[in-house]
This record gives C-alpha cells, sequence and structure tokens, in this order.
C-alpha cells in the first residue's frame, strides 16, 4: 500500500518547495533551511516536554495550540535561541515577521525553529539576509538541501518520502530530521518536518501526528538528554485533492504509513547519534502492562554500562538484566528470557549457556535487536538507541551545545 | 567534637580485626576481606534497591531485618555472584558456613557480600581456601589490607576513621568503601562497612544509617546505575562500654559524625569513579520541596551532557539548565541563577556575562561546586557526582562486570 521512494525528501510532496543554504550562523556548512507550501497546509505538532523551552518551541506551540492555518517553516542551525528570555522571544518573532513579509504571508502562517548553542542571543541580521536570499533558492527539489541544513553534529542527511496507495488515489509523505546528541524520549534534540499532499483536517492531523510520534520519535534515546528545542511538525496541503476521512480503510492506511516514515526518521537518527557506531533495537515482550514495557526498555535503551558493553561487543546480559532490574518495575528475575537477534543468550532460572563468540559476531554489527522476554504479561515495545563510544564523550566535551 | 584520623580504617575502631588476600578470584590483586569484632555486634545495614538482588544481598539483608547479632563480614571482588540462581544462593551459603564453622561462631553471626561479574558462579573451592588462609592473616591493622581487596576498578583504597569525644568518653568510627562505576541513587555498586565500638542498640543504628545513607552514598552518580550488589553495614561493638542513648546530646554528635564519614566515603567512590578527573559538587538551592531539589539535583549529576562539558572545561551553563528543566520539576528557567564555585554564571532572566577564560580556570580544578539557586522555595540539597571522560567508555566497553 505504500512504497519508499529512493532519495525521497519534504518536496517529494507536491506543492512543496524548500531550500538549504548557508547563511552565516556557522563558519561555513548550511544554516538555514526554508519550506513552502504552495498551497495553506493544517498543521499539527509535538514539542519538548522540557520546561526550559526554546524562543520558536513557544512560538510555534501557540500557533499549532491555535490551529493556523500555515504556509511555511523557517528553520536554522548553529543557535538554538534557548535561554535568551525576552530578547530572544523578541529576535525570534522579527526574523518570523520578516520571513513572512518577504513571502508575501501572514506572520501566523511562518512556523519557526531553531537548533544549535544554548544561551546566545540570534544574530537577526544574518538571519534576515539569509531569509532574503533563501527565498530565491527555492526549488521543487530542494529537501536535500533543507536537509542538510537543519543538521547540527549529524553526520548523514536525513530525508525520506513514501508513496501511498488510497482507494481515490496516490498521495505523497515526505519529511526532513535531524539528531545527533540530547537524543531522549519525548522528544530529543531533534527536529521533524513532514508534509503530504492528502487533505487532513487539522484536529485529526495532531491526533495521527501525536499517536504516531509516541511510538517513534518517543521511543528512542541516544544519551537520555531531553533538548530545549525539540519539534515535530505535520502539514498537509491538501494539494492531491484526495480527502482522508475518519473511521475510513484510508485513514488506516495513512496512519500505517505516517508511522513508518516517522519510524524510518527516528532510527535514522539513533543510528547517527553521537558517536554511534551500532542501531540497537530494544524489544521488551509480555510485560504485566505497557508502561512496564516503556519503562524497561527506556532504562536498557539509556544504560551507559549496556551501551558500552555493545560498543565492546560484549555479550554482557548480566547487565542488561540488571538494568531492567534498577527501573522500578516489578518483575521476576528469574523468568527473564535474553535473546540476541535470534540467538537465546539467557533462558529462564539463570540458564546461560551460549557461545561468546557467535555472540560477539552479532554484537559487531552494525544493527542488532536485544529481547528481552518478561513472562509476566502481555505487552510488548519497541525502542531503538545507539552504543555509547569514546567518540560521543569527545564530541561533547569539546562542541558547545 | 570529632576529628579524622590519619590512614584510619575500620580496625581504628577498638576490637575489631581485619585482613584483605588474594585467593585467586582475581588474578593477581586481592580479592578477598574478612572484617572480625571481638564481640558480638548490633548491626545495621542498608541494600540496593535494584529488583535484580545477588544472592548475598538476599542472605545478609535477611540478617539485618531479623536483628541478628553478627561479629564477622566476608568480603570477595571479582565476583558478584548476582544472576546465579538456586545454585548462587546455595553457595552463598556454603561459603557463609565455612567461614562461620573455621571462626567457631554460627552461621548466623556472618555477613556476605559480593562485588565483581555478574552472572558466573562463585568459585566456591577458591574462596573456602582463602578463607583459611585470611582467617590467620586478621590484625588489629588489616583495615587498610581490606579495603584493598574489596576493590573493582577502583584505583584508590577508600578507609576512614574518626575519633569522636562523647560526655563518657570517646570512641572510635572508622570504615572501608569501594565505588568505582554502575554508581547511582539508592546504593551505587558500591559496598560500605563501618563499624563503632560504642553501643548502640539495634533500631537506633538501624534509624541513624538509614537516615545517613540518604544524605550521603544516596547522593552520588558516577553513572546513574543501580548495581546488583551495593551494601552498607554499621557494625556496633560496644567494646568502648560508651553506651549512646536516643534522645542524647551524644547521639547528635555520633549522627555528625556519622554523616560525615559517610559523606567522605561518598565523595572518595565519586572522586575515584571510573574514568573520573574531577569531583563535582552540585547544590540545589530554594526549591519548592525537598524531592523537587533532589529531582533536579540529580538530573544534573546524571546528566552526559553536563558531564562532558565538564571533563572539557566548557562553562555550558544551558545544558545544566536544559538538564534541570528535563527532570519534570516545575519552575521558572528566568529566575534560576547558576554559580561555579562563588563566580556568577548565570543571573535572573538569563543573564550571562561572565569571563569565560576565568570560568575555564574553575572548571579546570579537581574540585569544584556547582550551584543553582531556583528562587522558588526554601528547601536545599547537595549531591557529589563526577566528569564523563572517554576513559569510561575504554573502562566499560572492554571490563566485564
Amino acid at each position: 500500500m505504500f512504497n519508499f521512494i529512493e532519495n525521497g525528501s519534504i518536496t517529494s510532496v507536491k506543492g512543496i518547495l524548500s531550500a538549504g543554504i548557508h547563511a552565516g550562523l556557522k563558519r561555513k556548512r548550511k544554516d538555514l533551511a526554508l519550506i513552502l507550501s504552495e498551497q495553506p497546509c493544517n498543521a499539527a505538532g509535538t514539542f519538548t516536554l522540557n520546561k526550559v523551552k526554546a524562543a520558536p518551541i513557544i512560538i510555534s506551540k501557540k500557533m499549532i495550540d491555535n490551529k493556523e492555518s500555515v504556509k511555511a517553516i523557517l528553520i536554522n542551525s548553529g543557535n538554538a535561541n534557548a535561554c535568551t528570555g525576552e530578547k530572544g522571544f523578541e529576535d525570534a518573532l522579527e526574523t518570523q515577521k520578516y520571513c513572512a513579509d518577504k513571502l508575501g504571508l501572514k506572520q501566523s502562517e511562518v512556523l519557526i525553529s531553531s537548533t544549535g548553542v544554548i544561551g546566545e542571543y540570534l544574530p537577526v541580521d544574518i538571519v534576515k539576509k539569509g531569509v532574503k536570499k533563501i527565498i530565491e533558492n527555492l526549488t521543487e527539489d530542494g529537501g536535500l538541501a533543507a536537509a542538510e541544513a537543519i543538521m547540527t553534529t549529524d553526520l548523514k542527511i536525513k530525508s525520506f518520502a513514501l508513496k501511498i496507495k488510497l482507494s481515490k488515489g496516490e498521495i505523497t509523505l515526505g519529511g526532513i530530521c535531524k539528531g545527533s546528541g540530547m537524543i531522549m524520549p519525548n522528544m530529543a534534540t531533534m527536529l521533524a518536518f513532514i508534509a503530504t499532499d492528502a487533505d487532513i483536517d487539522q484536529p485529526i492531523l495532531q491526533q495521527l501526528l501525536s499517536q504516531t510520534v509516541n511510538n517513534s520519535f518517543n521511543k528512542i534515546s541516544v544519551d537520555g538528554e531531553t533538548s530545549t528545542n525539540d519539534m515535530v511538525i505535520l502539514l498537509s496541503n491538501g494539494i492531491s485533492k484526495i480527502k482522508i476521512e475518519e473511521h475510513s480503510e484510508d485513514i488506516k492506511i495513512f496512519q500505517e504509513a505516517l508511522l513508518s516514515i516517522t519510524q524510518k526518521m527516528a532510527k535514522s537518527i539513533v543510528a547517527d547519534g553521537e558517536g554511534a557506531t551500532k542501531l540497537i533495537t530494544v524489544e521488551v515482550k509480555n510485560a504485566k502492562t505497557e508502561r512496564d514495557a516503556d519503562t524497561i526498555a527506556k532504562t536498557i535503551a539509556n544504560s551507559p554500562l549496556v551501551k558500552t558493553a555493545i560498543n565492546g561487543s560484549d555479550a554482557n546480559w548480566g547487565r542488561i538484566l540488571s538494568a531492567a532490574g534498577s527501573s522500578g518495575v516489578e518483575f521476576a528475575p528469574e523468568k527473564v528470557e535474553i535473546k540476541f537477534d535470534d540467538m537465546s543468550i539467557l533462558k529462564k532460572n539463570y540458564n546461560t549457556k551460549f557461545c561468546e563468540i557467535e555472540a560477539k559476531q552479532i554484537l559487531s554489527k552494525d544493527e542488532l535487536t536485544i529481547s528481552i522476554e518478561l513472562n509476566e504479561g502481555e505487552h510488548n515495545t519497541t525502542w531503538w538507541t545507539c552504543d555509547f563510544s569514546e567518540k560521543y564523550v569527545q564530541i561533547n566535551s569539546s562542541y558547545r551545545s
């Protein structure tokens, strides 16, 4: 029912233009992105739960809460405009207004987003000059340039799109995102901007996004840190003239596709986490409650001892079980079974005969799955994390975020 | 009222003998410690909250719960006897019984404790041979040898003692501990064994210990991990014939001294944390509640981004504020003030003029204090943590714990 498009991006979606340029917030690399829809969009969003919220988060969240119709998103990297007080707030509004004016839009039609260093004022003049220039660069294939411009310590461009067959025709869903460090449940220092040419009413769009984010971006962790600037935006511009109604078969397909693209994005963020060498899928099976499953998975995904062991390809199941035990969840440790991919590492009653060499082979792969069978109930979850390398420390003891 | 004794240890306490030897659980280093009191002791203890509890934890905790009178503690490093099921439990009982027999004691008079690799069976024969040998080595100045024998990845021996002047004379309080990795609130992979020659009834001893642990060992974090094997034991053998009564002036002095020695031990654990280069004191001031203060302090103390920034001597107050904001506590970020030692880094309303060079000088020290003034209420707390270095990852991607 849906297929990924090779080299797809947010501009794979009909009526979406985009660009990414170097404005001057960073020394050399691209640092300003603009996404423009030819038609007004319904817009949904989810935002960081950090109590310390950056100015653009406060402004964009209010627009989403007010169900504003949106036509553009202006995003800068290199400066988070966080912890910048009243002045930071005014700076954000000023660049938003400037961008809207230059595009001939209302201020309330331009969402804004920032990522980068905390606690420094946004260089408004640089952003304004950049806005003037970026508008001239908007193209129908500018998605990858925009994806590049929102990167901070990311090493890889993160850009995806899907074609979805619905009952009345084909629609497209495309997006870009960034991650790298400060990545943890409940919105990480991650930004994701997704658009579709399907026509979806705002309340439904918001519901679809919130549910999906809970099962994708909220189930990843690089370092257990929650940023001041996280946001995920989903735009629907309706250009395909294909309306997706509540309780329809089409909405089920769309939701599946949305989950698929957001999970792909979430996994790409973890795989490219600061210093990461491996993408680790953590499955927790048969917990008493969904919350239990998520709490255990989250604790394992955040455990420095588990993540360093996997970095060293060490089949240290004891650290996995110990992390589960420290999560606060009630369970019987002797009933736990652990697998690396399909290989049984721990059986019930601490039965642990396995081949260390074979286990090391699995742990040496770029991608692997750790599954923890609790034998307590019927609730499962899947999280994604990465290993913890010396490189993570190197990056974060020198880079000021 | 009390003074630290130079090179003091648990054997500084009258009637306490101790020894530490190489039994063969580790390749070369000491791995077996024994503490023996000439007289029966009242014993108090606190134990890991990890749901996965090692066999010696279950056995020793039950003895403390039963208020058994205790004369010895047998501790091995090199093997945690955790996640070893029924057999691990029997192995623990067997070594306990053997040690009791050789000392001419009841089995219920010997506490046992283990630290080291998880998930491997305890080599009972090696421990038994070691027990035979260690009993011959017990001396009145064996505290330091015992402190050395309980080390795992610790680099420094941790041993302290205090002389305390009470109304009826002088008593001694001495102890040894180990830490290094898997260190976090609510009992870390840390062991601490403390003794006094004062005479204190068991329920009072337990109360004193529990309160004190909450303000010392439970306020440190190296890596946010809680081990399967943590325990703190406090023995009172009464040999000084000085009885400490409830509600007396003496008990206040004793409690202060106990807090002083346990905080010293806790800080020595953090300062010697895996890969640590700096001891960081985190003070949170004027929170709405004590719980708020502790939650924020704990989140900062566990934040990889704060800890890597300090490793790099980077005055990254934004990460500190962001960590506080992600703790879940309600507070107004614009009211927050941050200091490094006495130097103001952030004033209210995100006012941040400071000299980067001076800040770097403070952050380059071996010991420094970060204080966070919330201006929300009247509750304060102090936590201790260390920086996060590449060495931590090195150690934990190769060492199997």
